[in-house]
């Protein structure tokens, strides 16, 4: 077993497994959660939901408050939370800010020093923590069988790694994502640290800009409150992505704006079920 | 308005409101947080489920991580959740124990010096706050219509304030609770500091005692994981109280074991819309 089991607890009639391992990738150890719901046979594997949290996040605050669980369980959808950063790198200034550097990778390579040297999240979602979960549960998992999904910065990672890898996530959906990046205080000074000036490079991992090359429909489900102070601010910027995919002819997004909903917890386990039952419709349950 | 409304957040479609207010009986500042169901009318006022959280607790923990609050939106019932303890009384050693002063009042209303100042946790819960929040929400709330529960330490609180206030509350539930707390380290310690060394005063405050005199059917739903540490180690001793009730012919009492479950929040989650439809069969919902 590639991962060091911190701790096995019973929720929901399944098993939420706190994990960890070392990454080659990162070059440090990687904490994640992974819920394995009541049962899994070999003719019967669970497909698998990746949620990606935002700025300031382990895996711990979704897991303990996002109430996906229930709805997972019910379904029998198998649940992983990764991390949001590598963490002990000690890069200088790496914990100074909450919007960049440790809890704040945006799920991107970085290309920039100092950050390229662990700062590979984008390669360590998609590719490393997927496979890796896959291998080791494969008689509880169905590989074929995967879908995204995130929040905020963890928005934009759902979005951009479901453009990025295209066929390896069955759908994407994102509560209160950074939605087009490169035109927000957030994604410029993130984008600027990890990847440098120039900014036609930034649009590789700009949802808005990526999707004006998608080819078929999105399967894509967001949902925004219009009391979030960030949308408020234009950190997220959903009208954008809305608007690029229109105008490509992109069809099957689904962007809802609640009235008065904030950027909390609350109201992402508002809409889990929703989240849940979208990715479940992709995923064949 | 005796509250002041810190936050005023939307979550399943309802509103949860952070408030606090100056206690007389605590003579501290004392934070609550209150969840309102979608609607509420003059003809068709909601019930309240009150939730009294255990040790370390302030009114946030179950509030984010209990997830009652969408089976209570959905059945039209509100909830409030008040703090474990008065804070800021500057009592000497107040701050020193997980387990005694500072978020751990066992909700009794203390004897002994120097806690017997402000440690009127029984008082709090049972009159002052539940007769505010009843007043200050007379146009949502139900003040006829009250039931009360809680987790470990505040599980304890529930069954004893229900008991000790015959009819106020309508039932009672409790994950985990501490059900003897005469014969538990955790119960012995509070007791001996806020009430003194006289045993037979503790019994007041100990549901496995009260119990005994309790006349009519319990209206009681109590769950207990088997791979609760704490359980293991004879802080919450159920089947105390469960023999206590058989010996003394009290009828309504359904305690549930579930194998593997812990202490955690994982554990109440998973059980919490059970409670909320205990609470919801005794108010008429």
């Amino acid at each position: 077993m590639a991962f060091t089991t911190k701790a096995s607890i019973s929720t929901f009639g399944g098993t939420l497994l706190k994990l960890t391992h070392d990454s080659p990738t990162t070059g440090t150890p990687m904490a994640l959660n992974l819920f394995l719901p009541p049962t899994q046979t070999a003719a019967a594997r669970s497909p698998l939901l990746i949620f990606l949290s935002g700025l300031t996040c382990t895996p711990d605050n979704c897991t303990e408050k996002g109430f996906l669980t229930p709805h997972a369980a019910k379904l029998g959808l198998a649940l992983l939370w990764p991390d949001t950063s590598p963490r002990g790198l000690d890069i200088p200034g790496e914990n100074d800010s909450y919007d960049f550097g440790s809890a704040a990778s945006f799920y991107i390579d970085a290309t920039a020093e100092p950050y390229s040297a662990g700062y590979k999240m984008e390669t360590y979602v998609a590719k490393e923590l997927r496979e890796l979960v896959l291998a080791e549960f494969a008689d509880k998992l169905d590989a074929d069988r995967v879908s995204i999904s995130g929040h905020s910065m963890g928005g934009h990672g759902a979005l951009t790694l479901y453009m990025k890898y295209p066929g390896v996530f069955k759908s994407v959906s994102a509560w209160a994502p950074i939605s087009n990046p490169s035109k927000c205080p957030w994604g410029e000074k993130a984008f600027a640290g990890y990847l440098g000036d120039d900014k036609e490079a930034w649009k590789k991992h700009d949802a808005t800009e990526l999707v004006k090359g998608w080819k078929g429909p999105l399967n894509c489900l967001i949902d925004v409150g219009t009391g979030d102070n960030f949308y408020k601010q234009g950190q997220l910027l959903p009208e954008n992505l809305e608007k690029a995919a229109k105008d490509a002819g992109v069809e099957g997004l689904e962007v809802r704006y609640h009235d008065g909903y904030d950027h909390s917890y609350f109201f992402i386990s508002t809409f889990a079920e929703d989240h849940v039952k979208h990715a479940a419709k992709f995923l064949g349950l």
